[in-house]
């Protein structure tokens, strides 16, 4: 009998994994990985270019694997190799981008935190605010949904209809809530563009009903790949949200003498620490025990298409990483500068974001709180594009003096008050 | 060697499954589905009528399966099919009922949250103790067991024998306490009553040792089902508790002008909001953005069984649910409106308990926390009754008013100070 | 494509486990049993001293096996049966030792908690910081390691470099977080000592990067065990910590009459409540509904090889069991006393520590808050051993008797102010 009702099961199984057929037809190929509506959660698991596309040039992959072991017991990871780079998503952190590689080029950092922590082990709530950290080691995380940035008071109305208060987390919640729904596409003629698509719900009663659709997109053999995330209010009433990505870069490209550019019509410090370093805010120190995090607020110039760019570049300036992202949804731009001792986590971020990483409290009196009305959706593109020697890292440091030529970049000394 | 080992834990667990072959005799079939302290939790099962009760004249089923994917890897639920109505119970999230249909008659309602979230996700202090509304969807969940109701300052006894003060969070910890012991059984004479019993364990050192054994039980091609639960305090020393049955429906049979009703002394408004609508507390509204919820406090009347009765029914007056509880264990009922938006929940509960969901300092100056003395056990017992026609639903009207009859119902036009 | 995928990870992960044979050669077998790094986590798995070490007189073997139902979902255990006695760890939990036996001699007690419950069900910060409590049963369970002892304000430097205050939860975390590295090493000569090993990292960005390497072992045959810890700073800075081993003991060992003894300069009463008691404190009360914990601060006197020792004896002098602590790493030792009534948890913990359990802040104005240089490890070493008859019991006392002689015990009559 229970052999007969997992033999039931399987079948059902292979119904809803076959069931994406419908979707497998000449124009592209789809497959459904994890879908709790439908109770499934497909175990380790792999397509590559010779199945999906027999023609494309360039020998490409996607795997889902299961990790095991310490605090990443029952975490999933999405590793695509497009034939050039490896790019490795965790649905189970809100899709964040744990790292990627292109040669020797590393789309990473260091964190003192090693393993892929679940959820499960997370208490946002720990060290006043700060649990967020506990689990903090990923190249490109969203922060996020409700709020991001400064743990601390904010007000939020509760469930009797009352204004109170409430202790926000560091950067919200999004980037510890399992994917709800992660599907990867291909498109079955060139360029062949492969998507892994992810669904993070930040819902609840009396709050927030915010649905974040993510998808990572890249082509066989490119050295860039590209986040289109559209988040949608799901419930009735108007809802504020903050949304922040941050990509954070380590060793080797970050190192005494790397540099940072980004086209901008002003540069603010975070705060008075922040300020004392900003005639060099665009120049990387060794690592430094007891660094303490310098952070600026930029203010973006688009170019024709709308996206504020930014790179960062080694010494050598032969390896480059520039990020391009869209203006519209993420008018805002955070440098965190954070060149402590490689052990205690040498790194920066550079962070688009729909405002700055101050407390929401002050964001919204900033008005850089934006809202969404019922059933609205807004979207949100990062592009990140690997440049690998002297030639291609000329031509990105070319295209962002392009954008700004003849514009000022108002530079602050002071922070606000 | 490492397969001989599974061998033997295979032969263990056979052990343990045909180890329940004793109560499987004549009178009653028996099947432990989960048990910690023998370290059994069956994977995805089912039994039905045809092995267990040939001589049935319904097709009645019972089956476990483990749910996948999102907030919901780990979760376990049952699934009774009494042969009319389906009732899914959720043992991951203390044995909650999280939905129940009869035909068109839906017992439950759309909330926000759309997954069955396992309670590794759930933190309850979140929020400013309102996490538990980050779980909250089910059409029965129990609330308490230490404590329930709004969350805020309460004292305790602590670690070193004094007289402190936590932060209560709301309606309290147990529908994120997974069970530790769930068994199936079905007594295999007319009339075939199928019970899914379940015990959680609230418990820890310094603190309650509190255990509640949970029978929810249907007759084969039965429109009811009766929830009949004990309360056993574990510990050395007396005490106290809150439990309320917190029994929700939407759509379709909350609607405009659907309809409460209930045998009652008294009614008095939760607070000045609801005073605003005592005049219609029996009446529904469709669903309103901003509708703010309304709470009413009623005192029954136990009909010549011992039970209260409340009832809901719908507009046309041909689908209606009355819940039928005893009032020695539940000496108080609350009705919660809460006729918002359907994207924001809409949404009513009708509440048997110990008492009502203020917090429980309040309720405890109110006389309204009972105790435990050590070793000592409680009951408590809600029937579920679906009615489907014109004349079933006049008839359960009419046992209401039957009960109420020559009795008064005093209206509090105000909330008490 | 998916089998063959699998084919891959098998031979994968047959490499990782067979990757360990360089080291099973003659003079010693190793095996990793989890290992998050190379995504490892070996199922229930056993060996046994006929494979490993056939010549060995005593038969002895290790198993690995994955609890499951209730609380204790996804724990894995390890049990070393040494032909002796029987020492069952948690790796899920912090490589606690849960309980040992010996005969009828029990290593353990009988807490409220009956589970061994899984740290993903575990809120450290609920109940003001009392969470912990909701996991307590072990028989010996590490606290630290940033802090220990009890729940209160204390500072720390926060993310932008400031001194900032956090409210500490009781005994720290360590004890809620699962090993991310397990492994069994067994000499295959005489005396064929049996090692299990596991790495538990407290790690995050802007806190502690401790990582704490466990090691308990033991001889085929013997009624001992050693635990060899080393604690290592995985930081670019200097870093306080706090680490106490919480050695429970409940019946029949703890019973009335039964007696505490151990090598002390100097003992003093935790606070006014121990005070009351502090004439008696060595001697032992049966169960008491309502007795309020009294804890007792001593400072050993080490023996020759550097010892301090403590022993715990029942009524009938013919079961005891020894602790034998390293002073250099564990200089204070604690004695807990909470003899309340069986239902509420009746136990005694014999507590080497690296201070007192009070508030970290309290201790670092004591000069009790270690610190480890960057990069700088530290070892601590706590050795159980079980006597079995009144001669062996009698040995024991004379051993401590031995060490104490010419050297007085200050006995405070009060708490310090």
């Amino acid at each position: 009998m229970n052999q007969n009702y997992t033999a039931v099961l399987c079948v059902v199984a292979l119904i809803s994994l076959t069931g994406c057929a419908k979707d497998q037809d000449r124009m592209r190929y789809s497959q459904t990985l994890i879908n709790s509506s439908n109770n499934v959660n497909v175990p380790d698991w792999q397509i590559t270019s010779r199945e999906i596309t027999p023609d494309c040039p360039v020998n490409w992959s996607v795997r889902k694997v299961a990790l095991a072991g310490g605090k990443q017991d029952g975490v999933d990871i999405i590793v695509i190799d497009n034939g050039k780079m490896h790019i490795t998503i965790c649905p189970t952190r809100g899709m964040g981008v744990l790292h990627a590689e292109l040669g020797d080029v590393r789309l990473g950092w260091d964190s003192p935190v090693k393993e892929t922590v679940n959820p499960n082990h997370i208490n946002l709530q720990s060290r006043g605010g700060l649990g967020w950290l506990e689990g903090f080691n990923e190249f490109i995380v969203r922060c996020g949904l409700e709020s991001n940035g400064h743990p601390g008071i904010d007000k939020f109305v509760n469930n009797v209809g009352d204004e109170s208060t409430m202790e926000l987390t560091l950067h919200g919640k999004v980037a510890n809530i399992p994917a709800s729904e992660v599907e990867v596409v291909v498109e079955r003629k060139a360029p062949y563009r492969i998507h892994v698509r992810g669904r993070v719900d930040e819902r609840m009663f009396y709050g927030p009903k915010l649905e974040l659709w993510t998808d990572l997109s890249t082509e066989p053999g490119s050295s860039a790949f590209t986040i289109t995330d559209t988040l949608t209010n799901r419930g009735g009433a108007e809802q504020e949200f903050e949304l922040l990505y941050h990509i954070n870069f380590g060793r080797p490209i970050l190192e005494e003498g790397a540099t940072f550019a980004a086209t901008a019509q002003r540069v603010t410090p975070f705060n008075a620490h922040a300020a004392k370093g900003i005639d060099s805010f665009t120049q990387y120190r060794g690592p430094a025990l007891g660094f303490v995090e310098q952070v600026y607020c930029l203010t973006p110039i688009a170019d024709a298409d709308g996206h504020g760019l930014a790179m960062i570049q080694n010494r050598g300036k032969d390896r480059a990483v520039t990020i391009a992202y869209a203006t519209d949804g993420l008018p805002k731009l955070t440098l965190w500068k954070n060149t402590n001792a490689v052990e205690e986590g040498y790194v920066t971020g550079i962070e688009p974001g729909t405002g700055f990483p101050y407390n929401r409290g002050i964001e919204r009196k900033a008005g850089r709180v934006p809202k969404l009305a019922a059933g609205a959706s807004r979207s949100f593109s990062v592009k990140v594009q690997v440049h690998v020697g002297a030639n291609e890292v000329k031509v990105a440091e070319g295209r962002i003096a392009a954008v700004q030529e003849g514009k000022k970049m108002v530079v602050d000394e002071r922070a606000p008050e």
